[in-house]
């Protein structure tokens, strides 16, 4: 059976100290249901994908909760899999609809960060890492400045090109009313921020965030609807440690192989995607990893403007701002890549739409790479059903 | 498409101080494989149902973790909903067999309670509940207690019967090697034990505790295979005080009349049953909401022994010890409940085989029942691929 995703929407991504958790879970899921032109009597089940209610908030027990709030009285889970929850709940609420059990659910991927300290979230964050990489005080900058090192030091990426990533997301996410950060930023700020974890700078990293993102997934497709055309999982070592490359995510690149095959496209048929660049090294990694680019060259071709809006040839990368210029609510970035990437294929991105974009592609990761979540979506006339 | 349970595999449940997550995880699903006759390289995905690894345990990314640790390299996913975690993590690998996208999973059930302080525990158990529950200071026995009292004040349930459900289910866990408790306890020694919330008694609560528990599900039966006819999720308010009823919980009374239809039978076709016994009232009320007991009758029926092993007359309930008699680790409850009823429709129970077991129901809840996951298994012969 076939999956299409027939409404989408997200909410702003900030610091949102005003917005309460069932706020921004009302916000996504009502315009999402407007979206596909459905009343919440439509929904027959709720997947909420979300790695912190428990740990920052002390609330588990999450589906029911949500269901409640939204009053929504379906079935309801909550999906954890670290900064891949919202991908992984997508995933779980596909082979919901493909099973038969469901005609149309709702994924709702959210995160309320910023009302607790930073030092909390950073030790709630190190939940995703291993026990060996918690105990030793191991941080994700940390982490992901380890396979910034190994990439430099195998293909001579460079610290500028890395600040290009952040650079060109910014630039996208001045377009994107929904992003957190509506400022230009430049190599040379990048270079001058803080150090945080070397060769990482401040502005390499994506912010803490709150925001909710909602899809609606139905076996029947609509007019406006795009379709599912992959659905992938794959997990790693949860560690570093015990990964055979540090230059590469080895979960994304059979992630990829096995999307590519289900949608029946090669790499080179994408047109647009959003890639989960929680450090600026990370979107780097996801281009050679997703095929885009050949190994060692995709640094050089970010910053010189091949997959920035305006200037790509051949593909987009992070239209929305992606993690690092519109905010990383960490459970909402795998379903809010979806909802750009729906409004990318309907033509209503506006300011930055991607011309003639009809095939995206959505990479979601968990921890240091240990899960990814790949989807691929098209626009819906040649797969109506 | 159908789905099977094909292996099944319970750890021992209780205060099991000498072993780790990994070792109770490695255990339980090694041993569901082998039963099934299959090895790890047969796994195409891993659904993890556990509650509390995030606030109790700091480890969130917890399906890439035990996918890790097991040495399965596949899609893998945690699913929390509270003490239905179990429940919900099987609910969501049935359908993924059923959408076709995987042909073998394993669902691992698991908690480890019991290297926490008892307080810190019941701090993490009430994330269960809701806002108002939570921040009024709230536990779980006192909101059962609640409930325990609505249905004395209706029904005129007693104490007494109250605690027949707790010497019952000590009775069949002493039959159960892998049960907590091999201890008989009597109707006095329930109402003499230490009052936790009246009206309910420490003999009245199920205990805290550690274990795992695992199922092979696969849309390819076996000769020992089990056929999944029914798999239900229901949700309701997650607090009791926007509830219409105390006197039953309408999740379970929905989901039972969508299971029975799914599963083309009636209540009185059930032959054994597992139910989420948390508190000896929420038996009481399962009876009576699966349709087993008239309104009011069910107390004084499990009282007079009429669901307990050796004189019942028509349905056996919670041969395995139930939550109260083989112990109560949330995120393995659901998926040990069908661990259980597998063994009985395979006629392997041993000293505790229900006799002609043909049908088998089990019914897991989250919190005070805003959630209820309610499975129905048939021997496999007539559902034969």
């Amino acid at each position: 059976m076939k999956s299409y995703i027939i409404g989408a929407a997200t909410t702003k991504f900030g610091e949102l100290w005003g917005a309460s958790p069932r706020g921004l879970a009302n916000d996504a899921v009502s315009r999402a249901l407007s979206d596909a032109s459905l009343e919440k009597k439509d929904v027959e089940a709720l997947f909420v994908g979300n790695m912190l209610s428990g740990m920052l908030g002390g609330q588990e027990h999450l589906g029911a909760f949500f269901a409640d709030e939204l009053g929504l009285t379906v079935p309801a889970c909550k999906i954890e899999g670290a900064c891949a929850s919202g991908g992984l709940a997508t995933h779980a609420a596909i082979q919901s609809v493909r099973s038969g059990m469901y005609k149309t659910v709702v994924v709702l991927g959210i995160e309320k960060m910023t009302d607790h300290k930073p030092e909390d979230v950073a030790t709630a964050l190190m939940g995703a890492g291993s026990e060996e990489e918690r105990s030793s005080g191991a941080t994700f900058p940390g982490l992901y400045a380890m396979l910034a090192k190994a990439h430099m030091d195998r293909y001579k990426t460079t610290e500028e090109q890395m600040a290009a990533v952040a650079v060109k997301n910014h630039f996208h996410a001045m377009k994107n009313p929904n992003a957190q950060f509506h400022s230009l930023i430049t190599v040379d700020s990048v270079l001058r921020s803080s150090q945080i974890a070397d060769p990482l700078k401040l502005l390499d990293c994506s912010p803490i965030s709150d925001g909710a993102a909602a899809l609606v997934i139905s076996s029947r497709n609509t007019p406006r609807g795009v379709s599912i055309a992959a659905s992938v999982v794959a997990t790693d070592t949860l560690g570093l440690a015990k990964r055979k490359s540090l230059t590469s995510l080895s979960a994304t690149v059979r992630a990829a192989e096995q999307a590519y095959a289900q949608a029946g496209i090669a790499a080179a048929d994408v047109d647009v995607c959003e890639v989960h660049d929680c450090f600026t090294i990370a979107e780097i990694l996801a281009m050679e990893d997703l095929g885009f680019f050949t190994r060692g060259k995709a640094a050089a071709a970010i910053a010189s403007g091949e997959t920035t809006l305006g200037t790509a040839r051949r593909i987009v990368v992070n239209p929305s701002g992606g993690l690092k210029g519109c905010g990383h609510p960490v459970g909402a970035t795998g379903v809010k890549q979806l909802v750009e990437l729906v409004e990318q294929l309907r033509g209503e991105a506006k300011d930055r739409q991607v011309p003639h974009a009809r095939i995206g592609l959505s990479q979601n990761v968990g921890g240091s790479g240990a899960t990814s979540v790949i989807h691929i979506v098209k626009r819906g006339m040649e797969e109506d059903v």
